[in-house]
């Protein structure tokens, strides 16, 4: 009656729990669990050439392939969103212990995504993915002065930071559809690295409604990203490293009783885009993206001068795609509540580009500001033979 | 193309706008909403007795009757839980301006579950509750000190607050599926309110397994819980005022990792029941309760001495049934991770002699304290021929 699964007894900072999530979660024949209660089968793990397989009924995301789960897969934002960023030693750690690390994490992802990780505490983790990256003082140092993300963002008109929300080493954000699953996989891999956290976020989302979930001001966010194999080829899939992308994170407060206390006309007129079906203010669908050049009969644009879509848009701006934005809500409580903005861009020029182009006149931009604020190398994909730390050994 | 809903122009601040909230959202026939884009039908606004009524197809829970929404309905957890807590001047307002500003926040509930309030911006409340409540100086000023909740609660070994985080005057509970529509909620009825806030808490619940969801350690929260007319008759809801309950919140960091790194079987005895299927450690399933007096065929008790189920347990304290907990997980950054737990009553006499018995032994105290807490005269319900604050005047 006080039955356990065996391999749940281990706690999972026990020695040879570690040394387990270094070999394990292998199975035959395309699957991972077997048994009864989720035990993984344990095979070629003392080959050190273990082959974790995510199986079709893995309730996380396949952490595996060329690119990380989590950037542009799955499609539809999960419910849940944490997380953290923590800090290397003053002293950076050598290349070697910083790349060992980054493989025992994504061993640990794994067992996350598959459900059998003990620091789940038996909690499904439906559509987990956890994203991992490296702060530009890792990045520069094992990928050069030149490799995405290198450099730390300048400084905008509206930050609001401090030493303890700004930058950090490493990215962890862990997103699910089931939110203690989350917050126990990024306390799991938080232990994992045994490292100091710098700063912390959580957020939320609501249901997808058509292409993207509506954000705390009531608007569909993430409507025109790159979707395709091409489009995210061209402006989020960096070159060198190859497979890796970058992620700008800014916690955002927005007034939002200022912002609702506006007629819905020009909160439209705000966004650029309609409230109720996210349509651009130009007209079509929200599949649609903004027509800049539409104007009413008496030679009005429809999309204002300074609407946040206008401003943002690529082509005024002169740059050549989007970004790739995975943005949350967050209420941490009064005046503590606003979007959680994620933008993931092969670099993260598209960001600083359009944000200097947003500071300068954006309708948006005055009901916000930003009260931490990072960016990160999204280290590439990572397959079973191939640990997520490798890229900063080649 | 930038066309919008007639009355969701009006800012939600303008007077015309609260005058609108005081007689508003009425509609023939059972049904609210009429016309195209979700426009309440006004209808009745001038008598002073307009008659809300929440059709079936309304997304929030219809919020009249004997009992608030939001203590026993709807039975699984919505998803996400915004609380704020209020105070009102130190030197309090009159019954009269009390009871009122009570009225104004019912009304307002009323359009926010049908969903056409403009502080919504346009989201779902999709299964949105609020529950109000005030605090043990309102209940005995205009209820009598013999009023449940009158008296505040006593303090507690593991209590670690601070006046910023005690008590408070006004309780806004607000429960719904959708996150950003809840923060919306809340943030639109302290502005109702013009108070002040005293402290806020968010909150997540997983999905409903069987009869209740897993909390942050992945036990299944809410099980034994009184659910029939006839339990909740007995311990739920208080006989003066009729209808009315009690609320006790208390914010409780729990020490997850040192909790997940025990093996199951020493978690399981923690609680006194099964991880994997909430299962009493006496046997059964999750809907039985444990049975204190099974033990082993060498004599040991099935649910140990110091089993929180055990400790808790109304039968040997002596009590007369159960609390409704309906407790959330948070999860605020490091350290600050846990439960949200919340437990209604006639009275508040059921928990503090439950509390007062976990304080004296129980195992799983050791891993959690209380950094916020606060306990409510949970108003009865309301109707809209008798307003929220009406209990008051009585
Ligand atoms: C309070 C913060 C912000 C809010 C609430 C917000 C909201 C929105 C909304 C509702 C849209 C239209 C729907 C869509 O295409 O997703 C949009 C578009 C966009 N936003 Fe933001 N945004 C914020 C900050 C930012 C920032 C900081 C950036 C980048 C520096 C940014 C870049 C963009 C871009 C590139 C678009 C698409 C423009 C186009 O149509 O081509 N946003 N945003
Ligand atoms: C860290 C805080 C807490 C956690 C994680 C927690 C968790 C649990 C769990 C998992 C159960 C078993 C399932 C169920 O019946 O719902 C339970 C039962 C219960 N808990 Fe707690 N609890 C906490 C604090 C409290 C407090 C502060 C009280 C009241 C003072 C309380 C009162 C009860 C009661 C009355 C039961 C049912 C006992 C029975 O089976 O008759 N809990 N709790």
């Amino acid at each position: 009656m006080t039955g356990h699964d065996a391999d749940e007894t281990a706690a999972p900072d026990a020695p040879s729990r570690r040394r387990f999530l270094l070999g394990a979660v292998t199975g035959a024949a395309g699957g991972v669990l077997v048994g009864a209660g989720g035990v993984a089968a344990l095979d070629g793990g003392s080959t050190g050439r273990a082959t974790p397989t995510t199986s079709a009924g893995t309730p996380g995301v396949d952490p595996h392939g060329d690119h990380q789960a989590g950037v542009d897969r799955p499609a539809a934002l999960q419910r849940h969103v944490e997380l953290a960023v923590l800090d290397l030693p003053a002293r950076l750690p050598s290349r070697d212990d910083v790349a060992d690390l980054l493989d025992r994490v994504g061993e640990r992802v794994t067992t996350l995504v598959v459900g059998t990780d003990p620091g789940l505490g038996g909690l499904t983790p439906t559509r987990l993915t956890v994203t991992v990256g490296v702060g530009p003082r890792v990045a520069a140092a094992f990928l050069g002065d030149d490799a995405p993300a290198a450099q730390p963002l300048p400084a905008f008109a509206r930050d609001d930071l401090s030493p303890a929300t700004e930058g950090g080493d490493v990215l962890l954000l862990v997103r699910c559809d089931v939110g203690p699953a989350a917050a126990r996989a990024v306390l799991a891999l938080r232990d994992e690295t045994g490292l100091d956290v710098r700063w912390t976020a959580t957020g939320f989302a609501g249901p997808p409604e058509g292409l993207a979930a509506r954000n705390l001001l009531g608007f569909h966010d993430g409507l025109s990203i790159p979707r395709t194999d091409a489009e995210l080829a061209a402006t989020v899939w960096s070159r060198t490293p190859r497979g890796a992308t970058t992620l700008v994170v800014r916690r955002m407060p927005i007034d939002v009783a200022r912002f609702g206390a506006q007629p819905v006309d020009a909160q439209q007129r705000t966004i650029g885009r309609e409230r109720a079906t996210g349509a651009p203010l130009s007209g079509g669908t929200q599949a649609d993206g903004p027509d800049l050049n539409a104007k009413t009969d008496d030679g009005q644009y429809l999309v204002p001068a300074d609407a946040h879509v206008r401003r943002a848009h690529p082509l005024p701006a002169g740059l050549d795609g989007l970004m790739l934005r995975r943005s949350y809500s967050y209420a941490d409580g009064p005046g503590a509540e606003g979007l959680l903005f994620m933008a993931f861009g092969a670099d993260t020029d598209l960001f600083v580009r359009t944000q200097q182009r947003l500071d300068e006149q954006d309708a948006l931009m005055a009901f916000t500001r930003a009260t931490a604020s990072a960016s990160f190398l999204v280290l590439p994909g990572f397959t079973p033979g191939r640990g997520l730390g490798s890229v900063l050994r080649d």
